[in-house]
């Protein structure tokens, strides 16, 4: 296997070619996610994008070219789709739940995204440690930010960050893939993991089931106990 | 590739034969883990075993129901490990830090868990899932009982069983997988995760850098700020 075809990609300088390498990306994405990797061929690829094998040469070396080019470009667009949900929240939590629930939406749109991202750690690991590392940094940054405004409770933001993506990988995994979770059912997931994540899951004193808890002397608001989707 | 293969399996009578298809599984677990499933060989795993083809042969069909089988073993042992370590501890959060803590002695021991059961998912889909949802159900089943006796907030189990697996798969990935973390630094990222899921991010009244909820009128104890390990 070419250990350097990952990084030799050919950047189109005009909006058609920009378009068809879009175009045979997308293909790659159905190709890959239904196939894997190895089962997957580049000709499979210019079928689905209904392209030329020509065509799909000018714009990647190999098949590994574009797988990287693939998981590369899918971390790229969730990364987008979660900042463009987050932006003008100002409300930390409520940042966290739009990010959540945006998420899940890019995954009902990317049902093959976890097997895709799965597979890179085999084809070149340095793509899959990527596709987390750059997820893991800014959300880790985020983290930092709102302890620092006193927004989130103050802990390590890198731990904070990799909590809250693994939960939302695994919801995700779970509910979106394999429940198939109906569109309507997805916002009490959401609330119910936000309201775990902002409250913690040791009962508070005024909770209906709690156990007694000498410090507590002002009673909380009860928790919600949100049905499950 | 055979469907079926993956619940064609011999179990030995003798404890001679348990003993030898143990020291396959381990093979498999080595070769596997390092090369992927379609770059393994059922020669691999005996010059791995120092078997001969013909003992591999006596317990498993083939490749793939050897694959299946380690999935299982692997996804068994890990059960167990948890249930051992958690074994006596009537205190729920000091059970998730028992349970936090194997988990991450399990990853160092089987420090290709993580590749061999995502190839899983391209060679048996069942057999992936299988291991997620037996590890899932025994959680969500203790959270329920847990939330019962008021030992764990009210909330979705299986959704909390759900978030708190996601948060252990990504703090081992990251810190026992990716930084082969120091075992003198488990103890703290254990007690920063635990921190996390049983009191939350949201700041709580009287912590240092809190903005002011208008309805808290206590103040708690400040939350602890462990460092990063």
């Amino acid at each position: 296997m070419n250990q350097d075809s990952c990084s030799a990609r050919t950047e189109p300088t005009t909006e058609r070619g920009r378009r068809s390498r879009l175009k045979l990306l997308r293909a790659a994405e159905q190709v890959f996610g239904q196939h894997g990797y190895e089962g997957a061929s580049v000709a499979d690829i210019c079928r689905q994008a209904d392209a030329a094998l020509g065509s799909f040469y000018v714009y990647f070396p190999d098949k590994k070219s574009a797988f990287c080019e693939l998981v590369d470009s899918l971390g790229k667009r969730l990364r987008h789709a979660l900042a463009d949900a987050t932006k003008g929240e100002t409300d930390r939590f409520a940042m966290e739940r739009a990010g959540l629930a945006a998420f899940f939406a890019f995954l009902a749109e990317h049902q093959k995204l976890y097997r895709i991202v799965r597979q890179a750690e085999f084809v070149d690991e340095a793509v899959f440690r990527r596709y987390y590392e750059r997820l893991g940094e800014g959300y880790a940054q985020g983290m930092a930010e709102a302890m620092k405004e006193g927004a989130v409770r103050r802990t390590d933001p890198v731990i904070a960050a990799h909590c809250l993506m693994g939960m939302a990988d695994f919801l995700g995994m779970r509910w979106m893939l394999w429940d198939n979770c109906d569109a309507s059912a997805i916002p009490t997931l959401v609330d119910t993991a936000i309201d775990i994540v902002s409250h913690g899951l040791l009962p508070r004193a005024g909770d209906p089931d709690a156990t007694p808890r000498p410090k507590a002397k002002k009673a909380a608001k009860p928790a919600r106990a949100p049905r499950k989707p």
